[in-house]
């Protein structure tokens, strides 16, 4: 009877033991839940920088070129995006062996619902490489060459360099490069593919005087490019935020500095405008807030906040030099993507080795760092100035000069984008017909 | 002895299955806590999906009437809340005996706490589906008479329609309608609220020649219309991503699948521009993106990912050609949201059947998704025809033909969009005085 | 033997106690990832208020000054944010012996991640604060003597009554003040500060003519400011939602205060037109909703659903008074902003201690929320009233008569905003060179 008394003690034992389990299991909350919560919201507010760029770049173009900006900003998302999935996530993240590019994962359908969310939040930072290249391009580009461009770099040149840093299997990571979330993958990429191309397309008409005198092109709309620069801040903390791919308490000191090293780097292009005797330019002190969030993209989950601070301000100052010297070589960056995404990117980098909080200035991390940003330039520069090279030969990469002077709406879509506004006759509705055969 | 020791081993061995559970109490967080952080942050999303149609509307009219665009897209918002708050919600969601209305929750005010969210979620939702009106109506319509309408769709004619297909009690949702975040709930009432108004509305002045030409009438401004687009994409992640009414692992899907579907639409409707040797124009290409998302909206929760492209790509391609069925009717939609809105979500209710995972093509299913399709079209476009001939009849649907040439603008509400840079002096400020009075 | 069964049974039980709590170890989630997450995603949206107010701001002014509008919103966000960092946020939640001011955490650089999601949700608050004031001050202000007062703003003025309210030794807090997300604390504060730096700034020139009338000075482009209106709204989720400074099921019911506040704004301020035989604006429509969104700010976790609607309600049609009060008064506030942001914040604040959840019409609490305004208003409005003083003794508060014909632009920024579109030869590009040395 003691027996069985102490057995129903047993039972009754037991079943406090279970109930809280069972109790805990309706209660509480998984922790991929809450992690892909993060991760979505994150890469939904990356999907924002889609309209960051597109407002700050066509803000930046003149009139006659608005829709054309606005329409490859528009379609690189698109065609961007079915070819990420189709092909690149695969190249980047899937099964490398090699450690040089990935062989699983093309066209992802039946999978965890964990990669679903992966592949989204990835999908976006595809979307933003491919998109820095358009701004540079503007004004003079064939539209059907820059959509081939578009895909190049999407299917093929991000995501192979991609598989290197960031692909557990990759050659890089296995190093022990550090670009947290991009400041090399996302934003130098992006930045050498508008280099080659740039190059390659020369300057647009009357940039560059016969003397060697440059001339400024002004913007058609100085009110759009602030609110771009704050849609690209705004799509930043998911950027970086997200990167961590879960949910943890550290996420408030990544967006912390994400936040300072903007607001750095917009004081120090200021800065360095006042310094270099240049006037302050809205569009530069916008661009050296860009400049610092490329900066500190790389480090921002492993720095101290004063740190991160002087890589945004450094950033933001490096962002005015860089825009002088591309001039000084005569090359033709309309809104000075080249110098914000690829050499704040290359610096921000190197500043996520410099200032690695418990291993400051360790050599050894410097040197792969270095390898790292040399690796991304010379695979990038170098793929994206054959491929634009093949692009050029077959279909053209630059419009004619008539189209050229005309502007890309009337002369690419056949639309203009003020039609009540336009000064010129030439865009006037009435004429509409006949120069859509030009 | 032996006893008691077996004793005090029950007592601890009992506070080693309760400690667990009051740790558990304090650290962990209950799933109620993040339904409503997700759910929230999704309202929020699908609020700004109220800027994103100002802008895609207002940069399709001529800037004459983007004052009354963007105050139509402002009150809506306004007006229609609280009339949801008041009246539709309890349509929508109280308890519903019959199954075609639901009797109570008017005016929530005492309410569990995830009631609250709840509203708020919805309350986006109505004031989406009233606002897609705003658009196809622009440029002729008395505004008194637009916002009546406004409150007869935000209190009756949504809220109805959404008990049958919404409400557990209603007869379309027993019956087994799947339409997960409003293809029809929501796109479809709002397009065909705007197909019976444009019926009785007319043409714009100018836009169908007698000889039976079609003559389009540029937009105004064509950067606005793609950054209204982006804004509509980034909140319809939480139009459909919130429709789970809570976080799960199973978000990431959707999202993918709402973001796949989106690229292929915009994609849809550039193929099917060239098929019908129409010219790529920006303003259809951003209509194909929303209706792909449109498309999508039914079945994004039950679809694999290459069914989503699929159903995102027809939607895209439809929408051209149900803008050019239009035309032929001599119907006049500015920006095109029958097509988008009506068209595309009819057609993405049926893809939700047609491609539910495990159990495709299954013929019960398919013809509870038409008779759901017929039902939103006879019960929204009847009630809507009738709403809007009564208000034609007391107060006059449409502006006179003066107004109208001279802008709604200036002779609705005393303002002008843009009095700097208007060309026609009818609009300059120093008359604005005498023209108020017209 | 039976024993050693029996201890083996024990050793079985004493596992399944642990089993559970070990593997809920690893699948729960601590609250404070949770809480991390709400906050920083509603101080990300309260960034976007940034955009909000600039495209609000940029709209109601004339295309000469919309560079300098963009501008000074720009520059406010990024030295608000330094100096806060560094000085403001010690001095508003340091400890506080004196309840006065704070005095530690200044510079905050090594602390527990909580702290960074705090300060990163706080920074975003001061900027709202300091970017408050550059609407009022718009179309006549130095650059230089704005970003000075701005400076005093974030690091000393804000920042020192915020420590009164909201740090837990404040003077204001131990009395019981009730300001929940910061209708006093934030929108006062900015309020005035704007009505002291217009009262020391004067009219713009033109604005009321000597015989004692109002000329109105339209925008310049009516179109970007309801796009400001809803992006303000968008983040007013973050503001109010976050505030909470935890994730909670609460939050819904103050998100839906937040929405039925902002939809009541517009409703009053346009029957307050009406009643008052006023126009309805856009703009005053637009500003009512804003009005509704600061006066729900205080209470909105403390009252109930008609009660927020009402409070909305009275501070959009209050904001139309105010308005009206300043004009006879002969005030120029460009924007509307110390009526929107100040009186209408002070109103919500008195609306928190009469619509108290259980606690209605106290008058003892009626009194507290009294005295913070009191407070408020005598240590901001005096202390900015000094610091614009000492700045237009220094620096100069108002540009030179000629600038002002000419346009900030130019004669502050050496660019223009729509060098393609402007109506007068002064700005057109090919001059630009002569006109900066003006």
């Amino acid at each position: 009877m003691l027996n069985l008394k102490r057995s129903g003690l047993f039972v009754i034992l037991g079943a406090m033991c279970l109930i809280p389990s069972s109790v805990f299991a309706d209660e509480s909350i998984k922790p991929v839940v809450v992690n892909t919560m993060w991760v979505l919201m994150a890469g939904v507010l990356v999907f924002l920088m889609q309209a960051g760029f597109a407002l700050l770049e066509t803000g930046m173009v003149r009139s006659k070129n608005a829709v054309n900006v606005m329409m490859k900003n528009y379609i690189d998302l698109c065609v961007g995006t079915l070819l990420f999935w189709l092909v690149g996530y695969g190249l980047m993240f899937g099964a490398n062996p090699s450690g040089y590019y990935g062989t699983t994962l093309f066209g992802l359908s039946s999978a965890p619902d964990w990669d679903y969310t992966l592949i989204f939040f990835q999908i976006m930072f595809a979307a933003t490489a491919a998109t820095i290249v358009s701004g540079a391009m503007a004004e003079r580009t064939n539209y059907i060459a820059y959509l081939i461009g578009t895909c190049g770099i999407t299917a093929i040149i991000y995501p192979i360099f991609g598989s290197w840093a960031w692909n557990d299997g990759g050659w890089l990571k296995q190093m022990g490069f550090i670009d947290f979330a991009g400041s090399t993958v996302v934003h130098s990429v992006g930045g050498w593919c508008a280099l080659a191309a740039i190059i390659l397309l020369g300057p647009r008409l009357g940039r560059f005087s016969d003397k060697g005198e440059t001339r400024s092109v002004p913007g058609h709309n100085l009110s759009f490019s602030p609110i771009g620069g704050f849609l690209l801040w705004f799509g930043w903390f998911g950027f970086n935020g997200g990167s961590t791919l879960a949910a943890g308490a550290n996420i408030g000191h990544i967006l912390l500095n994400t936040h300072m090293a903007g607001a750095a780097g917009a004081v120090g292009a200021i800065l360095m405008s006042i310094v270099t005797r240049q006037p302050i330019l809205l569009t530069s002190t916008i661009n050296g807030s860009i400049a610092g969030l490329v900066a500190i993209t790389a480090g921002c989950a492993s720095m101290q906040v004063p740190y991160a601070i002087l890589t945004g301000a450094i950033g933001g100052s490096m962002s005015v030099i860089g825009v002088m010297l591309l001039e000084k070589m005569r090359l033709d960056d309309v809104v000075g993507a080249v110098s914000v995404h690829g050499l704040c990117g290359a610096w921000g980098t190197l500043a996520a080795g410099l200032f690695l909080t418990g291993n400051m200035f360790n050599p050894q991390q410097i040197m792969v760092q270095l390898i790292g940003i040399g690796a991304a330039f010379a695979w990038v520069f170098v793929s994206a100035f054959i491929m634009y090279s093949l692009i050029s030969a077959f279909f053209g990469l630059r419009v004619s000069a008539l189209h050229e002077q005309r502007g890309l709406d009337i002369t690419e879509h056949g639309e203009i984008g003020y039609p009540e506004f336009a000064q010129d006759a030439a865009y006037k509705n009435e004429n509409l017909k006949d120069l859509s055969k030009l």
